[in-house]
């Protein structure tokens, strides 16, 4: 496809007006026409969720739209109503923070870029392992460049959804790109209790169960790899299921 | 495990007031200890969200506590801090609604179920096919009996996280259970513009990619039986993994 002719859409969960987002946004117009759908704040941390009963409210910015709701609202939306058509790829990111392992689950990026392949467009969800609000992107870009330069070469297909993640080094100490399944793992929570308010907030820390394990993306981007997971649209546990039949339900 | 040794975490995405979660309660303690930690408000379609800058307020009622979160910050918080020790099963449910193919992704139930299993504690997240807050769960109440007691007789290992559906028909139109995997399909949106408040609201319907599939959620609720699907914590799409090694990254 030839570059004039694509759409490529870009959101994240951080906010439209994110450093992520803008580095993202230069990054893709070197690949097609870009209009952005992104949240109008801070959506870290709302996994897939959609807005059933609370109004979307939409504005204008310069590079699209910013919307009201969540990460996937804002793929809904833009696919079912504020595009003129389909777009050919979503880009999602490239977000404030690390989304290895089950915080792919967690993850407003992630929740987005699937949200795009069940609707059968393909999709890139883009992380950075820094937090911080003015995050350096060098290596970020630089890699996302190549991957996405990459997939468009391979005519990445509809029902393809990347979990792509960056290590937080110079972009002298990466040691490139890796396909990885999922670390499995959990975040340790420690709830900090705060008297003044009475409430608790969530806190912890991401402990693996196979820290060993280098075909995994905890492990890549711990040794200073880029990891490439693909994800899922069908959560069926196909190993459980072989053994559910057994019990004659 | 005797019953009397046996504690059983019961959480939902209605809110702890809702009908669904006060019969999921009843049939519970037929099991075992039962203590509930519940969203304080309706969290329909929050998907896997953790609450990761906002206060999470925690009140006692009779049953346990209702908690200002999400489904899944429920059950962290019901782990790591309120109860004693980890329960052996978690319920999630049961829902008003039904949650058969993507929407196991959008759904709140299904995501404090998922969200246990992570933590390496079996769960079953039910639901009826039935939005009406005033719904009947009798049929429901019967055959959610019947698969957890099937699940505590086939000791359900910590790795299993099942998504059950009802159908909303009286009980004697019901088939039977099914163990299922995920229907490939999609919700197809329509957004209503409000002109007065200048917003949208989400709309639409699922639209299954394969109505005929007989191994499938959707077909079977559609046709009278009770579903059971295992849900993943895993969200590796392993053969997009093959295609991807191809890539050369």
């Amino acid at each position: 496809m030839d570059k004039k002719d694509r759409l490529i859409l870009v959101t994240n969960d951080d906010g439209y007006q994110s450093k992520g987002i803008a580095e993202l946004v230069k990054l893709a117009n070197e690949f097609g026409n870009v209009i952005v759908v992104a949240p109008a704040e801070v959506q870290s941390g709302t996994s897939h969720s959609v807005s059933l009963r609370t109004p979307l409210y939409v504005n204008k910015f310069e590079h699209g739209f910013y919307c009201s709701g969540k990460p996937s609202d804002c793929v809904k939306i833009a696919i079912h109503e504020l595009l003129d058509r389909k777009p050919d790829l979503v880009l999602s990111g490239i977000n404030h923070g690390e989304n290895t392992s089950v915080s792919a689950i967690y993850s407003g990026t992630i929740g987005a870029a699937r949200e795009a392949t069940i609707n059968g467009i393909a999709s890139i969800g883009l992380s950075l392992a820094d937090f911080r609000e003015d995050a350096d992107f060098t290596a970020a870009v630089h890699y996302a460049r190549i991957i996405i330069k990459t997939a468009l070469d391979n005519n990445i297909a509809p029902n393809f959804c990347l979990n792509v993640n960056i290590p937080s080094v110079p972009m002298e100490e990466i040691n490139g790109i890796k396909v990885c399944r999922q670390t499995r793992g959990k975040w340790q929570e420690v709830f900090e209790y705060q008297k003044d308010i009475d409430a608790y907030f969530l806190k912890g820390e991401f402990v693996s169960a196979e820290p060993a394990a280098n075909d995994t993306d905890d492990w890549a981007v711990k040794n200073n790899y880029v990891s490439v997971v693909p994800v899922n649209t069908d959560v069926t546990e196909f190993e459980v299921l072989n053994d559910l039949q057994k019990w004659g339900l």
